[in-house]
């Protein structure tokens, strides 16, 4: 899924708020994908201070996750985006919840952890169409 | 003094992720009303360092006020609030940007900041509103 | 219109080493609040992830609770209060103790967070008055 | 030439310390990417607190271009990789030197930060090596 | 080893909140030592660039300062030092106001900058008979 | 008076990226003891949250030594330092190494945060015999 999502048309974009124009969803991404392998990991693992470590981490990463969800919510789109996409506020609400308590900073869950995943390649899907259009 | 300010009435809301539920507007307000007081205060000062250490600082405190209503919108208001109040996601989308290139981190402008203080006090009406429900 | 929602006389005020002027041990105190908050949920929480996650985050509660308490010392006090009020060093070396090893930092005991909150009430009231003063 | 790097074959790579397994030159990239359009940004205006705020977050971004590099060094590569590609430490330190002092954060200098993505170009090249081998 | 390679007399004291008990004043006056030092370039160097570096560097730097100073004051100092030494509180209040707005932040000043390294000086000189009490 | 203090051959020396030109392997190693400190303290200790409370602050200790070896890898050693220690880059990666999940952060473990010491010395040995040079 993300070899098809990223491969072919993949545009670096801005992210800073001078701004510099920057920005990618990709940066999400690879956090959340983080996230779902500390979970893979302690299921086969079952030492506690391992476990403790992974939550520790995971609770790290699932921050990133939301606060680059925040910025492109925030910086990048704006409200022409949101007018087309009425669903977008829901999307990236709801992708960055799944990021904290109530998803995978609450568990050590890789279902938790794809469906993050999933929203946000939703909130990419989005994104991309926005950069061509 | 402060129990009497706070004692009766306040309602020290929840934050964290745990979640602590704790919760408060004041931590945007206070750090929006900051970002204020040093456009007032450069507007009385050609110093360049001062206005250097002024930006660096506004930067700071802007990037705050955004986090801490980003924490609001993600971790303390859930589907019905944003069924009940169908503004919510755009005044808080409204407000972070305020607070970024296009509000107060992009001008050292008094005015700006005032509409930033009015946007988080929508919200905090809301806020209340939701608290009491 | 923040007058008016927050009661007839709070001033926020500032916080940064501009110095804007800001100050306001609510910050403080919303932290504690917090800390007070995680102690309690894991009393009724047998799960050990969640007591993880818990101490993980009353620490970084715990440390703001430290910041913040060390910027009103610091930067908000100035020598004609330490001369006026002679406990006041006392009160916040206490106070930020009781956010550390041997205080919120190292138990997860509702008795010490509520210890906590009551020196950031007095170092409260010490402050309002010097507001006034 | 990122596209042509990063299109058919991405593999988002793991970065946290645990370790999940997940490393990805990308993340020093976007920042890269970032630094190279705020030089760019400022080429055309002529506003100082647009260059004050350019320097200010042009200062961070290389700091985060140094660190994903750094995890990728001592996280992600290891001793056979080293043997491998004994050109490797110099080509990480000079690509971290690149983006400190004598590089991007020294100077508002588009031509600078292009020779940063080009070195990172160059890392990326191995690491994509080494993933497949 | 250690101590052979840094004297015969150095303690290398603890400072994190476990506690580790390893304090050392020296991670205060090595950052104190960096905005001396950034003092003097820039008093070399007109370049408006480099002194805009120079004042976000020094921004963070004193900023470490004070937070070395506090978490001395705060966790290794205990209450029979401040007896002992009554004019701890005030040392060490002076010490951090000197790397704030009224000192070393608020101007690019090598004498302001020396001033500050006295009092660590001072404060190190306490710490250093409290090792050996 | 610092020298005298800390001996006869202490060179407080610089380590931001202006660069003020001051460095200090001291920074890494106060750290380092920290980890070893905390090690030593475990062993003594069987309450579970003291455990998940020395692993937390283990995993910031050890991610500071790692910076502090970074910064000196890439801000202070220079090429010609490199030609002359033609082992440094590898020192410093497995220095790196140590204080990751391979060493430090993986373990409880005081005898890998002794050779994490160990490593540090060797690097400081090279350190102040490219100071005198």
């Amino acid at each position: 899924m993300f070899r098809r999502l990223f491969a072919p048309t993949i545009e670096v974009s801005a992210h800073c708020d001078l701004p510099c124009g920057v920005y990618d969803p990709a940066q999400a991404r690879i956090e959340a994908q983080s996230v779902l392998e500390i979970c893979k990991k302690v299921e086969g693992n079952d030492d506690p201070d391992f476990r403790t470590r992974a939550i520790i981490i995971k609770e790290q990463r699932s921050e990133l996750v939301k606060h680059h969800l925040w910025v492109l919510w925030t910086d990048y789109f704006k409200p022409p985006h949101f007018e087309k996409y009425p669903e977008l506020h829901t999307l990236v609400n709801e992708a960055t919840k799944l990021a904290g308590a109530s998803g995978t900073k609450g568990a050590l869950d890789a279902g938790k952890a794809q469906e993050l995943l999933d929203k946000i390649d939703e909130i990419d899907r989005i994104f991309k169409e926005t950069k061509q259009g």
